[in-house]
């Protein structure tokens, strides 16, 4: 460990604090363009998937995991700029229970919809206001297992001005802890409804909406790929304009007194039902 | 309205405030036996399910949904007793953004291991040191919404002292919300792992586990029913005890870098998946 050569902030009115524990909060992340991931095995997946790493902050007395000493050795060899914290300062910048001692600032990146191409059995997936973070996170890490081929996130909150309703930010905190850096590996793309409804149409993307009033049980579903999942929000579900746009409209069937299932679990069983169907063509 | 029949409680030393607060830690749980709930679906659900309601507590000034009115005023014709809190109070009972002025105080349950029978084309869950309250009370969702028998709740924290590892609490706030009201309609089972195992053995009931090693691709699932799906935690997976126990161990193929999903979400795959075969039996 020689971490000392990253230089000491000592105090909460530092400059560099500020600026990390800033983008906690949306403001912070859409004025730099920058998220803050915490942990090993984020730091390590960021690296392996070859995410754009601005810079990293240490504290060196909780990093006693070889494997992480070796990740920010290996970083700072490599010449990523980084601070180091006292202990009470890196501890303002993670929610988690039992902080690893390395962490992380990327660079935000969203995929152009203009020159994206859908291959001949590709799997994609669109989501519509999903409140909570933690939804967000867990699906979009479960869209890494399924093999999509890049994610749609619709809404106002994603700066599109002619959508209805915004979605969690899949920079936030809690998102990142959730995805279990799944983040880093995915395409996410931020479009109005319409521009998306029209990239589906023009590239011959099936569109498969859920709903609980879905015509069709999920389970009868024979669409040719490529396709795209369209997943609504936790409160409201799926708008009008999709709702009309979808090709298909499949609904998972459900006992007792449940009228839905959380969203994540609903993004699951469907994704990884079209995944194993794809797998055969 | 006529909430103010309730007795006002005006002082957060007054000792019915203290109880109820108490409800929202293990320790005030286990004293007392009871648990809390908050929101006018989760009492209406209660109401409906025959849980059984021992105390409401309410709030008139923000409970302006006519519904939630009519459920107030029956409760109270019902002979329930209950106490109106004040604002400030009432707030302090419930982690919601948007408190519903409707709360209740309901009896935990355990289902007795002994008696229960596995009727031919039963599903079962059982679940062994899941962490995160949340996952735990979607996987109870889930559990519902696929008509599983009842829920086996495995580990120590269930207070049987042979077996490895703690469950999060059936009965923790966080639980509860993320159950969507499924916890009161779900025969919760606590025993210890080798009682768990006997049961399924003497009761002609085949354990399905689940790992990321599972020998057979979940897909390819052929297993009579009655069954049991064996869901171990976050960490950890399924204990040793659990795999050897197992008649089969499935596995969810993932591609991409993952080698695991959210645990509620696996869970979700599975329980639908095999419910989707059951319902054919």
């Amino acid at each position: 460990m020689h971490e000392n050569k990253y230089s000491l902030v000592t105090h909460a009115h530092d400059h560099r604090f500020l600026t990390l524990r800033s983008l906690q909060n949306p403001q912070g992340r859409t004025r730099t363009g920058f998220y803050l991931i915490e942990g090993i095995r984020h730091v390590a997946r960021a690296v392996q998937c070859h995410a754009p790493v601005h810079s990293v902050f240490v504290e060196p007395s909780v990093l006693s995991n070889r494997f992480g000493q070796k990740l920010a050795r290996r970083l700072r060899n490599a010449g990523v700029p980084g601070v180091q914290l006292l202990p009470q300062l890196y501890r303002e910048l993670t929610p988690a229970t039992e902080p690893q001692g390395i962490g992380a600032v990327l660079r935000r990146h969203w995929t152009p919809l203009a020159g994206l191409r859908a291959s001949p059995a590709s799997l994609w997936l669109a989501i519509e206001s999903i409140d909570a973070p933690g939804n967000l996170g867990t699906i979009i890490r479960t869209a890494e297992a399924t093999g999509v081929g890049g994610i749609f996130v619709l809404g106002p909150g994603t700066e599109c001005s002619n959508t209805a309703r915004s979605s969690a930010d899949p920079w936030d905190p809690a998102t990142v802890r959730a995805s279990m850096g799944s983040l880093f590996s995915q395409k996410l793309v931020r479009c109005a409804t319409h521009d998306f409804i029209n990239w589906a149409r023009n590239s011959g993307v099936a569109m498969v909406g859920s709903s609980p009033g879905g015509l069709l049980n999920y389970k009868a579903l024979r669409c040719r790929p490529p396709a795209v999942l369209l997943i609504g929000g936790e409160r409201h579900g799926l708008s009008d304009q999709l709702i009309e746009a979808a090709d298909f409209m499949v609904r998972i069937p459900m006992r007792g007194g449940c009228d839905s299932i959380n969203v994540a679990v609903a993004a699951g069983v469907l994704l990884f039902e079209m995944a194993n169907q794809y797998a055969r063509w």
